[in-house]
């Protein structure tokens, strides 16, 4: 089971892909992709899509998980983000991937054991559980973050749990207003 | 000069080509496209840009334009009206169509000399300025008048005025913050 996480922005989109194999996680890639900022709104969009295909292209993910969208930001920001995550979404569908999406407390949780975490925790406890030489750059991290989360998810409901329970477990897991 | 307008939705997306003819606006092709509102978002996203490329493919455009955004909506509607305009502008962006953006009430008073215009007065106008046998649907109605005011611009700019005022026209008529 491979899992591509993306953290989306309109300036820097982080991707990361790791694979569970039996009990463990394991590092495949991460990269950013990142928009020259004089470009035309659709010209970036459109290479933020056509390099994360190409990443898909490259690593075949089963599945795909992005951090679902705090709601109280402002409307502006929220067009922008809006934007770019609609760009990333249809390049995922366009693949048939399934998407989750998860919480950002619920992804820091999962990695760190704090929802509260700050962006250097994430990155720090993301190298030491992929067994990377260095932390990977923020936005990359928090990608690899969620896909991490959804791997540890998928292996709570497939290993650990009896299947009465894994049920009840799974829709725990899952927050309303997922898209896959 | 072909020019694809476009009236982004995440439940309907209108779409209208209209050609320069010398100083005649003419209809070149209408539709709407429908997402299965069943579907999770990264496939209907996924659809809407693929419906999107067919319809440049079969019309090819010189340059498209799409309603800016009036950002004082709810961050939610944001949100998903950003996640449609992405997928679509990262369509627009993949053609390397220039993009413009023009505001909802510059369009209406183009197409029917009230920037305050309902729907139906629009898609009446539209029916008249293009010589349609029967007024084409909201969506595609409000795209196709987009087209029109940007034909009507890019007329008032390269026919009726000389050089220097043509300039200076051409600064009033294009908004702040177009993405061309």
């Amino acid at each position: 089971m491979r899992i591509l996480g993306i953290d989306p922005g309109s300036s820097a989109t982080g991707y990361g892909v790791v694979e569970r194999v039996g009990a463990q996680i394991v590092h495949v890639a991460h990269g950013t992709i990142r928009a020259r900022p004089k470009q035309p709104l659709a010209k970036r969009l459109a290479m933020i899509q056509r390099e994360l295909c190409a990443a898909i292209e490259a690593h075949r993910p089963d599945r795909a998980v992005v951090e679902s969208v705090f709601v109280s930001r402002s409307p502006a920001s929220a067009l922008v983000l809006g934007q770019a995550r609609g760009a990333i979404l249809a390049a995922l569908g366009s693949y048939d991937l399934p998407v989750e999406e998860l919480a950002a407390r619920q992804i820091k949780k999962a990695v760190t054991g704090a929802g509260g975490a700050d962006k250097a925790q994430v990155q720090a406890m993301v190298a030491r559980l992929l067994e990377l030489p260095r932390p990977p750059a923020q936005d990359a991290a928090d990608a690899l973050a969620a896909a991490i989360c959804l791997a540890q998810m998928g292996r709570l409901a497939e290993f650990d749990l009896p299947a009465r329970s894994r049920r009840r477990r799974r829709r725990d897991l899952v927050p309303p207003g997922t898209t896959a």
